[in-house]
């Protein structure tokens, strides 16, 4: 498999780990260093794996999360470093994510997820949001 | 100067040619290549220099486009990728903002930019906010 396949299959593993539940699989997808990262929706940035997988566990343990799926990756890979950014459909919308990876051991291993809300096509600004501009 | 310092110093350059209105400097900002890609706050994702940059010059053309702070900055580089967590302070709030860069013919150069609103302090969810669950 090429690089940009592997790079998927793990963005892929991590959206499984996500609608299986399994927190042994969350956790595996997840690189072993303590310099990962991630920005829920809205939440701060968590900074370190305890926080991080803390905070997926979390999630995987509610028994409300939604299924969540993944299309239209676009992969850059550049040595052992690599992206996705993702559109992710929920039940109550879409959203946008960019997953970051790193080459471990020989394993693509997430260091970084960053997601946050696509607003619905009837809000959705031709110009910023006014968030962004006052 | 430490690739570190060389990607903060790119991270740097690319909020100075946001409050400095300069379309010259955020071209220069940015990969010469067409895979770059952008999510501004709320929209759907761009794809390539031409929507990315055409985005950009319409807002450093927007009078009302606020000053841009950026503090707090996570740096993490694996060869010749690396890319940058920080926090945006506007006058309307906090943004988390993934800026990804590639060493290009010796210049670190923006290949993707995310970024989104934190929620207020006092909206903050300790669990996932509904749209995240429902």
């Amino acid at each position: 498999m090429s690089d940009r396949d592997l790079v998927l299959a793990a963005n892929a593993a991590f959206y499984r780990a996500f609608c299986d539940r399994d927190p042994v699989a969350m956790e595996g997808v997840w690189s072993r260093t303590d310099e990962v990262l991630c920005v829920h929706p809205g939440w701060r940035a968590l900074y370190g794996r305890d926080e991080v997988l803390a905070s997926w566990f979390a999630i995987l343990a509610n028994p409300d999360a939604p299924r969540i799926d993944c299309r239209d990756e676009e992969v850059r890979v550049h040595g052992d470093l690599a992206f996705v950014l993702c559109i992710e459909d929920l039940p109550g919308g879409e959203m946008s994510a960019t997953n970051v990876f790193a080459r471990e051991e020989g394993a693509w291993r997430l260091v970084h997820h960053h997601a946050g809300p696509i607003a619905p096509e009837d809000d959705e600004p031709e110009e910023p949001p006014p968030g962004f501009l006052n």
